[in-house]
């Protein structure tokens, strides 16, 4: 069997000699565009088995299955990591999604702040891009999209546990840096263009698990930004 | 006189009392889309004197005038990092140009790698996407975006004096780290999406003044990988 050029996302159980039944979206995928047919390699991940090298078993207009073959990955769970951003325009929000997939995030949590315009997001949308990043980046772990959520009961309820790392122009460095942090759950939190207000700044540095970081003197877009902040945050402290 | 909403590039000298000619698609965009008239406040730069603040001394429907008034900003030059990129799919070719401004980059230059499928690119395009990142972070320099050159001749002819960083997801890392390296002329290669050859590979990390640096366990997007690539650089030896 030659390589898999497809590398494929399914929300189903995967093991040896298991068959995965597909979907309209994805017999259309694989058979319409990719040009694959009955004993096609595919390669394939649910994000809790790892992933595995199938075949195709049956291929129809409307559907079809995928035999698992082996296992070629384990699962990779990345770092205890969520990254919380205020939704900006539609293309660049999608971007960063895609690149917290890619940069290695669990959890993406869009945020309303004092100063973010949007009052809804598509979550199916943004989950769907998730998926995509993940089977493009090799990933074998796809990060949950959450549905937007106010910062400021986000604080409220923040888990006593979990250390707050806080992008903002405004400062130069944190007392505390990212070197002395104890445990190992974080979030990461990319302002809006708009930066945040007085009182979400005042909010976020009295917090006893915040840590300060700058991002270099020029200003960064937020999907810029968010790559950045996830760069040093994975080389001081995750997987990288 | 209020704080300028506008920050504008413009081709021409600037200091105390200087005239600033507008041509006609600057004229549209700040009487025709951002409205404003004779008297209002736009911030200007040149790449070359700094930020000056400026005052709008003549507004027409095809041409104006703006009349510097105060420097506002010195002219920051960024570190001496050029960024090298085999370019990829045009939006994300955008990307890479406005991200690699914001990063901080003195100078881009688009490479055709063994891999690339690009033959040619729109030099006067991304040199304007180059201007309006540098509008809109805030810097007072733009990068030059080069004409797109082959990887081998630019080796070939490689200045004795620049190091090279080298993001090779193969490796996992270098011989030589780049807290070791002398000298602060830089250049950082990303690789094209298929990745490099085998012959460039062997080319690069033969070459003395490689530095090879891995990004992490997933694969990055061009786009992703030249913001991760940067923030590292910028942190260990630039201006961050």
């Amino acid at each position: 069997m030659k390589d898999a050029k497809v590398r494929l996302y399914v929300d189903h159980p995967l093991g040896e000699g298991q068959s995965v039944p597909l979907e309209r979206d994805q017999a259309h995928y694989l058979f319409g565009v990719m040009r694959l047919g009955v004993g096609s390699a595919v390669s394939v991940f649910n994000g809790q088995d790892g992933e595995w090298r199938a075949e195709v078993s049956q291929a129809g207009k409307r559907g079809g299955e995928l035999m698992c073959i082996a296992q070629t990955k384990p699962l990779q769970i990345p770092p205890d990591l969520w990254l919380l951003f205020a939704p900006i325009k539609k293309a660049r929000t999608d971007f960063i999604v895609e690149k917290a997939t890619e940069m290695g995030a669990a959890r993406i949590i869009p945020v309303q702040t004092d100063f973010t315009n949007y009052e809804r997001i598509r979550q199916d949308r943004l989950q769907a891009h998730a998926v995509e990043a993940a089977e493009q980046c090799g990933g074998t772990y796809v990060p949950e999209v959450t549905d937007l959520q106010k910062l400021g009961r986000l604080l409220d309820d923040w888990p006593s546990d979990r250390n707050l790392m806080f992008c903002d122009e405004a400062e130069v460095g944190s007392a505390k840096t990212l070197g002395q942090a104890t445990g190992d759950k974080w979030a990461i939190l990319i302002g809006p263009e708009g930066g945040f207000s007085p009182a979400e700044r005042d909010r976020l540095k009295a917090h006893s698990q915040t840590y300060v970081v700058a991002l270099g003197p020029r200003i960064l877009r937020a999907d810029t930004a968010a790559v950045a902040a996830m760069t040093i945050w994975q080389q001081a402290l995750g997987d990288w």
